[in-house]
């Protein structure tokens, strides 16, 4: 919020509590009065949920993840994750991968988070609790509507996309790939390849300069788009937008950071604000159209670690250490 | 076989098609004959299957992977995928990852590989094949069993589990963590955590080293096996290893490397024939019962490669340049 105050446009703000907060609170990981509140803003800019002390909450439904994430997405109609996962100069180094080419990741991840396994019925226990069942279902509309979204976002880059599925073995992903080799006749201004699941995850490791844009089914995406996001070296500076339909020319979206909550380090000033920073840009871009507004604050947070301020996770010798606030402070006082 | 016919113990070989062959042969990519020899034998060593040619197979239950290798993996009850991943000293530069503390590898992925979303029914089109549908089902006897495996194996190595699973979202996840840890308190002397798919495909790369056996289910087990075996920079010398149960003290097995066919250099003389080799080793030691055999196989390996011999896919400057041919020579000669 600091930092979106500092970019001089005025924001209404309202906060509500979600995840372990509001169970605490009131019992509830997602109270009514939050999805209210989220349906009635234009964005929604949320904090990490979920720790240790409410994994063992029964029933599972009212753990953060089950009973707050999952139904937000749903409720939110958020289909479209994006997820960009970018090696930033300053902390090149950083990379668990050795420096040559290919090594260089700019990518993003466009994961379906409305479907899939995350939501299909029935998930069940038979046989007195001795036989699980999870089922996985997909769309066709639903697997339109993440691929439009990937063709949008593919123009503002290198035009290509890798759709990612296991159309050698599931049903869900041979219907994936039908739809996405029909629409890809339609957008011929995209090159569209295809890639096994099993083959991708080699593959970002190996050369994960390929790929441009990775458009991939829920589940996939969840592993995917954390791979990815550990071959940049820099998990606690990457952003990430839940994307719904265009309303009135404005896209309706959920941001937050790709990291989780962090609960060993709470409280501590020791957390890396810079994700969350990069979520509001990409909140700018996205659901207000500010594009010049979301470059500032990517530029500020560059300059910031371009002047040598490193929180403790990304601390490197010869720079300069700050906590949390004070890395937030240096980026405000940027812009 | 040549190596296997260096090693001096006697087999007796028999030959049968599967996968593209037998379906340009006979029709079907898994005859019946084929079938009937692997279920006589007391091993069975696969060559990869599949190739761009039967990608495009109407019906797909005729393609080679899904009308050839899942049946084959079915029929013969091969449920415990044993994926050794290795750094190779002689090729530890191949490595993508940067060399330091934590990123040596030595881990085995034990991959559950008869059940769960690969076989479930319904898997099934929908509304005029508008929906597609994949079913996820475990056992808690399938859990239990291959749980078993890798206690055994954990006990011939540094005896460490990582349980992989995604409790926080699919119930067949949640059931075998249960299964998993009613196990850990009976096998005390083997230490066992738990671990999210989405952290393992991040802490593979960050820090592999911290992985003894890693277990998990078939889909996730595809994915992050594939993902290790990258890590290692050596997945032409990759070899696995496909069980079933005990039969008179014998293990039933299927054992073939961990990389595809290759058709893009199919009858070059330019394939690494190292994993195929190492996958004999692996025989050795699971349905031969003979660990030295098993070892002595993997010495000439390794001399081979200390001695500069590299295919063309891990040929480096300063070393020798050798063909398919040369180098299983070199390796069955040093046996
Ligand atoms: C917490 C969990 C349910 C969630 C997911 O699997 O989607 C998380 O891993 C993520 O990627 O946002
Ligand atoms: C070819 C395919 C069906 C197979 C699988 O997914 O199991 C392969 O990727 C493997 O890992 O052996």
């Amino acid at each position: 919020m600091k930092v979106l105050k500092a970019t001089g446009a005025s924001f209404e703000f309202e906060t509500a509590l979600v995840g372990g907060a509001a169970y605490d609170d009131g019992g509830h990981p997602l109270p009514a009065a939050t999805l209210d509140l989220c349906r009635k803003s234009d964005a929604v800019l949320l904090g990490a949920v979920g720790g240790p002390r409410y994994d063992q909450i029964q029933p599972p439904t009212l753990r953060p993840e089950v009973g707050a994430l999952l139904p937000l997405r749903s409720e939110l109609n958020l289909y479209a994750n994006v997820r960009p996962a970018k090696t930033l100069r300053p902390l090149m180094q950083a990379s668990p991968l050795k420096m040559r080419a290919g090594s260089m990741v700019d990518l993003v991840v466009m994961r379906e988070l409305t479907g899939g396994i995350y939501f299909a019925k029935p998930r069940e226990r038979r046989d007195n609790g001795a036989t699980a069942v999870d089922t996985c279902i997909y769309h066709r509309h639903e697997v339109e509507r993440i691929a439009n979204r990937a063709f949008q976002i593919a123009r503002q880059r290198r035009r290509e996309i890798v759709s990612v599925d296991k159309a050698n073995v599931l049903e869900t992903s041979r219907l994936w790939r039908e739809v996405v080799t029909e629409m890809a006749a339609k957008n011929p201004d995209v090159k569209v390849t295809h890639m096994l699941v099993d083959n991708c995850a080699m593959q970002l490791i190996r050369e994960p300069a390929q790929f441009d844009v990775i458009l991939t089914e829920n589940m996939f995406g969840d592993i995917l788009s954390d791979e990815a996001s550990m071959i940049t070296g820099s998990l606690g500076l990457l952003p990430s937008a839940s994307l719904s339909d265009e309303k009135a020319g404005k896209v309706f979206g959920l941001y937050e950071p790709v990291h989780g909550s962090a609960p060993d380090i709470a409280g501590q000033g020791r957390a890396n604000p810079i994700a969350a920073i990069l979520s509001t840009a990409l909140m700018l871009r996205y659901s207000f159209d500010d594009d010049r507004g979301a470059r500032r604050i990517e530029d500020a947070v560059e300059h910031a670690l371009d002047a040598g301020l490193r929180t403790a996770d990304i601390f490197e010798k010869g720079c300069n250490l700050v906590s949390t606030r004070e890395m937030g402070d240096a980026i405000a006082f940027r812009l």
